[in-house]
């Protein structure tokens, strides 16, 4: 049966769901949320969702919310960009929760202040304080890289495609790829995998469409 | 062996894993890092983590950083708190990937932001933005709650505990207890638990007792 994954394609969270099912060969389609028109605050979307977040992945009776659960599932389903190993489990853990709380985290809402929100309603301080963070986050991430190929084992995982989630957009959010030379090359080596796609081509629908 | 957590009273995220390791019945002792003094940005520190982050379990040869991966780790070697299947081994990651993300992850740097740094350097803005998004997913657990006791599963699970990592504090951070009620009853179930122990009386150090 083809999984569903509710998403749309500004969200660097659903991107972390959506390249792990491509990459992992997944069966699977997307099915647009109309994120910035409020989709996701409709007590339908609440009902599949009551978190309120995009994405959430449909699999038969399976409903499963957060972008760490949806990759975990897909990569145990599929045999796929998961662990070999508890230690290599806890690794990929590990990874992805330090993405969640601290890159992409800060990353994403950094990204929406500074290019979503109506002008008046940003705030420099507040910009300011989410850039610092995500500056740090990406240091540890940087350094980590200068003696290893990838985050949590000896090829690509899930825990690469949840830090990576919104490193790939263009839009400005502080990240300047030539400042984190180690990140840059990690992020080409991601997308020189087979199979890779930007989420501007793996995902439907943004704002960017309407402009 | 006698586990070693590497924490300081002060962090919740520390907390998360002290009263895991304490309601697990596991074998464990607290090593005091002195963060407030910079002790988390020694070389020594951060050959043990490159997060640069606290809590770190050592226990013989396995040296494990991020709460969620010491919560998980000691669930399994104890056999308490745990998932007892894959739905609530997904249940347990999905909150405790919400509260890195959005409950502690935010009530962690607000908190601090509010209390521990200078004044000079508080940004009513920034604070403020922390407090809305704050109060969004506190919105989102106190409704989760409505008609559940517990998060992640019949009884109490790592899921709760990390959810609840900083919102025992006194210390003014926005979060008014008498404003969610179910997630005040949810904190009182907690509370309840035999063993259970407030972070201040649970881990070492804080800038509380050097005042």
């Amino acid at each position: 049966m083809t999984m569903i994954l509710h998403c749309f394609r500004e969200s660097g969270n659903a991107y972390k769901a959506a390249i792990t099912l491509e990459l992992a060969a997944a069966d699977w389609r997307p099915e647009f949320v109309d994120f910035f028109n409020g989709a996701s605050r409709t007590p339908e979307y609440r009902a599949l969702n009551p978190m309120g977040e995009v994405p959430v992945l449909v699999d038969g009776d399976t409903v499963l919310s957060q972008s760490g659960v949806i990759q975990d599932y897909v990569s145990e389903k599929t045999g796929n960009l998961g662990p070999r190993d508890s230690d290599e489990r806890r690794e990929i853990l590990r990874w992805t929760l330090f993405d969640n709380h601290k890159v992409s985290g800060i990353a994403g809402p950094l990204r929406f202040n500074m290019n979503f929100l109506p002008e008046d309603r940003r705030s420099e301080d507040t910009n300011g304080y989410l850039a610092m963070r995500l500056g740090s986050a990406l240091k540890v991430l940087d350094g980590y890289f200068a003696d290893r190929d990838w985050l949590a084992a000896d090829r690509l995982t899930t825990a690469d495609l949840a830090c990576c989630g919104y490193l790939y957009y263009p839009e400005p959010f502080t990240f300047d790829r030539t400042a984190y030379a180690n990140i840059d090359a990690w992020l080409d080596r991601i997308a020189a995998t087979p199979g890779w796609k930007h989420p501007y081509d793996l995902m439907p629908g943004s704002p960017a469409d309407r402009a």
